[in-house]
């Protein structure tokens, strides 16, 4: 956020600023979807809908299941939500009690603590490296159950800030420790249909009690539409239905409407998702020749986790000096790994090709 | 939610039903905000925004209240909200610690309690009667903290269900009771704008350290929209934005920009209240003749809450059989008071002229 207000007033005087720092699409939600919300704002009445989404959605995402993952997944347990910030809340009141604990991988995605900690449960950070390619495995949930007994477990692939992907075996191996232990897993599957060798599994393949918690903003390209979903497992329907009535209502009607229309916008996304890919090559090429050459695994999302460690101790510093000096603004590490993230930046590849290219050769210019 | 199915059944039946049971006006939100809304999506990208809003809206809301009730507040202290009810989950968390105790109304809107249980508070309801017009005043609030201290007292005004206004001097008596005793005030302001008498007075003139809940679902009518507001004290800005910008990342923008519209279209707002005071006179005309003569104070919001003991000691068996013997569909007041609904039901009287008559007539037939 520091960042983002920084790279604001440079624009304001006038500079020239490339966004890497906001981990949001730079292209608009499917036409389609914009024409099915347009049309609905001519019928006039945008009223509140049932509080898990409207049955056409509902149905509409559970087919996806069918068409992305080969899986049947009965339309009462997805549950529509104001995107995946609304479905971690209900998804961490409903399966935890105060004082238990939920283990999240480091580096990892802010909120994840701070919701943990708002809601009374502990945060057990488990530390990830390249050994286990930047993503929690099954022997590091197993030491620390051991060590603390946990209630939950969060995984996330592709994963925010390092693009990795857990391989479907390896997912195989978390869920059943999970099951074998009790404990309770999450999968944040927001970045699915993002990756770039490999697509990512669901955890629902590997354990039907798992929670998933996905959303339209990132492959949809629907951030500020803020619309969502959980699959929640069979028997806990009306736990989430009762919960997000009295806490939610219900998600936005106009987005419900142009979420369902997105998902048959296949075509249109699946060019938007080749523009990454494009962004990402040409940044695994560029950069390297700059010294700028350890990233951790970019397979999947839109982010490259650099280590910087070479330039600097600092990456606050670092990205303040980046963004003052060559016009580029990406997110300092520390945002997403205490420890050691003052020797990481997070450059989100989201962006227009011309911009990737030209955020490209700035970086280049200035690391020399 | 029961009502509502069972309404939703009969009229997969073929039968009619006129739906009273419903919070939420009958009519789109003005014709200015649709437009602001649809001329957004031709632009294409609606991207997240500032945690707490964007900056325009923030300071349109601030004008409101120069226009509406004389007050200078700074635009800072405004947060956008997923409608009012991420407003009271943002404030419930921002303002109390696990334990506390937090007073509310009974009768009143059932989804306080469920939030502030979700959140480990303590709720202490506090019963209102004929003799306090069935709203929360100074002394039951000080009586109630006698007996075990609160860290909170929430009130609304005009209330849901009994459309009670508070009026200007006990809210006054109120906010200096809570500053006196060190219980942080929070106003659910929602039903500001509808008020058939007197106008309600904002907790603001009287407390500047209240926390002020509002929404753009009633007066504006755009409930599926989402979209909300808080007045946080001088001071809590960054509470307030740190908790929103990870629990909710932002409001919908859509929704942002129609709101903003929607403040300046208080001609076509105004014609839509008439309609209400219209409805509402008509209710307050014909029911009585037909035995239905105990109301709660029908001042603000858009409902009638009847003591129907004359009837019925078991409201809910009565909705359903006006449900299914008459087609109006009303809410039991169960939902809004364990202890006394039994003897209750709210109807909302926020749709159509023509439809409010005709349920008038089914009601005063079937009444006999």
């Amino acid at each position: 956020m520091d960042v983002l207000s920084a790279a604001r007033r440079l624009e304001g005087e006038g500079r020239s600023v490339i966004h890497m720092e906001i981990g949001e699409p730079s292209f608009p939600a499917p036409k389609a979807a914009r024409e099915a919300a347009a049309q609905a704002l001519k019928g006039g009445l945008i009223g509140y809908t049932e509080a898990l989404g409207r049955p056409s959605l509902r149905n509409r995402i559970a087919r996806h299941y069918r068409d992305a993952y080969g899986l049947d997944i009965a339309p009462e347990r997805i549950a529509v939500t104001i995107g995946s910030s609304a479905g971690f809340l209900l998804a961490f009141l409903a399966l935890f009690n105060p004082g238990e604990r939920v283990a999240i991988s480091a580096p990892g995605y802010p909120p994840y603590k701070t919701m943990l900690t708002a809601f009374g449960l502990e945060t057990v950070e488990i530390e990830t490296g390249p050994d286990t390619r930047w993503a929690l495995d099954a022997a590091a949930i197993e030491a620390a159950h051991a060590k603390a007994k946990l209630a939950g477990v969060l995984v996330m692939s592709p994963a925010n800030p390092s693009g990795t992907v857990i391989a479907p075996e390896a997912l195989a191996e978390i869920a059943e420790t999970c099951a074998r232990l009790g404990i309770r897993l999450i999968s944040d599957e927001i970045y699915h249909g993002l990756t770039y060798g490999a697509a990512a599994e669901t955890a629902l393949r590997f354990d039907d009690n798992a929670v998933i918690v996905n959303s339209f903003s990132k492959y949809w390209c629907m951030t500020g539409w803020r619309i969502g979903w959980l699959v929640v497992p069979d028997g806990m329907e009306r736990t989430f239905e009762r919960l997000a009535q009295n806490l939610f209502i219900s998600a936005p009607l106009l987005s419900q409407i142009a979420a369902e229309a997105a998902l048959d916008a296949k075509e249109e996304l699946e060019d938007i998702r080749a523009i990454y890919a494009r962004n990402r090559a040409l940044l695994l090429d560029v950069l390297p020749k700059s010294g700028m050459d350890s990233f951790l695994p970019a397979d999947g999302a839109f982010y490259l986790y650099a280590d910087v460690a070479r330039f600097t101790n600092d990456s606050v510093a670092f990205a303040k000096a980046l963004l003052e000096e060559a016009g580029v603004a990406a997110t300092p590490g520390n945002d997403f790994d205490r420890a050691r993230g003052h020797r990481y930046l997070r450059f989100s590849f989201a962006g227009a090709e011309a911009e990737i290219a030209e955020a490209a050769q700035r970086m280049k210019k200035w690391l020399r």
